[in-house]
């Protein structure tokens, strides 16, 4: 049997994902930039897509500009508006896209707040709305934690932003929350929001920014007039296509999908009460979202539980794939640190994550092999 | 009849290339960040498609790093290198990934010297002597130009810089040269190359950069340690492994698909000498790139006669496709400008660019659709 629970690292493309990117291949090889009907025919294609994935987080056509993934939207946000001199609000926790370029930006001269955490990883809206000064130019928060699931309260955010600033932007990187929790742009005002497909079976290398009119970015990628001018390059426009395709699928099930993941997760944390010495970092509470279990399991290394369990056939991470290497080197993960956890509850985590795709019988099978594992790990380790 | 002349601007995939796509979307959709066996498959793939494409242009493994496509490539050489302060030497008719970094750099207080061309296009290789300073910290100049087809002289050049700097590095942007011409990074001993996938029958929004060991690259994406830490972001492995394929179909046909548009492209300037009132701006010497053919046509706008050729099937392009539109704006193309051409001549630029996919017979259609479309456009002008 094999079980992927690690859809929060990536997902599986929907076949119907697939025939796009072929369609798109094949039918839409034209340059957009063009000026013949080949290339009208590629643009009037982009357009489409920006149209459609408009509608799903109800931003305009003209508001959605195509990029290679969440890593460089985060990157374009932050670069292209902190100066020197210029203040950020952020959480300590955020994707590694976001805590790497802030590295560089404070070297230049840019101020960062990070947001104390309450104990499941919520900001303290108090520090939020203390911390915003006249310098404040970005407010930087993740709506769903990739690691943990907590999810923000973005409307609450972006109240106390534009209560203490008529001049501080609000960023959310939405990456892990698109197509998973319901995201309304202009309800909740939001600035400028990440999105990446890969994350909800799109294919990896493509996603978008959302950038409220009449806000604009610096472009990271200088060239020609691509994407409004605000990102160089000749567009992906089958990545794109596929990004489109992605999105319909996943907004169309939205209820539907929550619901299927989240029956998983409570059963999850269900079984997990005959497993002793966890601690369960996700809560089964709607402040999570349910498409991410994150467990302690204290007493074993998760690089160690993680590759037991692939034994089996089970694929799970210890946190964010792309920090997983890194965090070898470290001996934890940088957010359950964040939390105060323990040395051993840092070095036992595992996330499980969920999609769509999953059956909640593999619940089952994970636990009695996780059950076995964990007997037989913690045994040899006395 | 339809007669597909703009490859330069971009290129249809190879159905090998869309085919590899799918079966990376279907069988490599693993993270290859993440540690288990399905993220170290997508590694091992990874790992696979750089040493593929390394061996194109004798490089080794671990000096290929996978992007997005051009217009990043040589954003990330300039940003990554350039400090205020430090020397550029470039040519002024580079690509607008090029020139319009440079613009940004040089309100920061880069210095940047532009080199001077003959009539072909080529640079003055004296110029380029006496242009390097203890201050200069890098030379990019493009392999063949984009909209004329000029070759640069790559081996010369070096040992120019190498001679005269040992500090110098050297950027070649190949995007219009890889897998068309034969490139050895080592022999021409080249700092940086640019690629970009869409050019040569692979996939769009994907490229590599080659950076020799043991230089490096400040990041333009920060965050995850992907592409050994100089490009962050999950990797778009299925493209990659669309530009793995069409790179290995390119190369190991790339004498004779030389030969091929070489035929193309002389047929095609024989032809010419019937029509009146033209310059031949890329000429059939081997000081050119047979797969583009730029001719001024006297008397007509260019936009105006590539709309007349489109509505035979026709697609050409009046200069680089993403500078089309501000081109539109500015009345002629900068690199036609850069060589000293008339107005009339600037203003009926047109480029024919040619592929392994063209037909030597698609000539004659597009001879006597032009001679048609000169004697119509000419007349109505009076
Ligand atoms: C010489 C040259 N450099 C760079 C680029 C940019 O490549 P891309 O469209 O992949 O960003 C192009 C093509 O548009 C080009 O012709
Ligand atoms: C919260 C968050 N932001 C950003 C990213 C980066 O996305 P990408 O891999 O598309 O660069 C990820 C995923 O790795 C993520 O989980």
């Amino acid at each position: 049997m094999e079980v992927y629970f690690d859809n929060s690292s990536t997902t599986k493309p929907y076949t119907a994902v697939i025939d796009e990117v072929v369609f798109g291949l094949k039918e839409f090889y034209g340059n957009p930039s063009s000026l013949h009907n080949l290339g009208l025919k590629s643009e009037k294609k982009l357009r489409e897509c920006r149209e459609v994935i408009g509608k799903t987080i109800n931003a305009e056509e003209n508001e959605i500009y195509f990029n290679a993934g969440g890593s460089e939207g985060n990157n374009s946000v932050l670069k292209g508006i902190l100066k020197p001199g210029s203040h950020l609000v952020t959480t300590p926790f955020e994707h590694a896209s976001i805590l790497n370029t802030i590295k560089g930006l404070e070297t230049s001269g840019v101020k960062v707040t990070f947001l104390k955490l309450d104990k499941n990883g919520k900001i303290d809206l108090e520090h939020l709305k203390n911390s915003i000064t006249k310098e404040t130019v970005l407010v930087s928060i993740m709506h769903v934690n990739n690691e943990i699931g907590i999810i923000q309260d973005l409307k609450s955010i972006s109240e106390i932003i534009r209560e203490n600033s008529n001049r501080a932007k609000f960023h959310v990187d939405a990456v892990q929350s698109y197509g998973k929790l319901h995201i309304d742009v202009k309800k909740i005002n939001i600035d400028f929001l990440t999105v990446s497909a890969h994350k909800f079976h799109g294919p990896k290398g493509v996603g978008f920014i959302y950038i409220k009119k009449p806000n604009v970015l610096l472009p990271l990628i200088e060239g020609g007039a691509q994407e409004f001018g605000l990102r160089a390059g000749t567009q992906n426009i089958a990545g794109i296509m596929g990004l489109k395709t992605a999105a319909n699928i996943v907004n169309d099930n939205i209820d539907e999908n929550y619901q299927k993941v989240l029956d998983i997760k409570n059963k999850f944390i269900e079984k997990l009460k005959d497993i002793k010495d966890i601690r369960i970092n996700s809560l089964p509470t709607d402040e999570f979202s349910p498409y991410i279990l994150n467990v302690s399991f204290r007493g074993v290394r998760g690089e160690v539980l993680l590759h037991f369990l692939e034994e089996s056939g089970i694929y799970v991470s210890t946190g964010s794939a792309c920090s997983s290497k890194e965090r070898a080197k470290i001996g934890g993960s940088y957010v359950l640190k964040c939390l105060g956890l323990s040395a051993d509850e840092i070095s036992g985590g595992i996330r499980f994550s969920f999609s769509d795709d999953n059956k909640i019988e593999e619940v089952d099978y994970v636990i009695q092999t996780l059950d076995k594992g964990l007997k037989f790990l913690r045994r040899i380790k006395k």
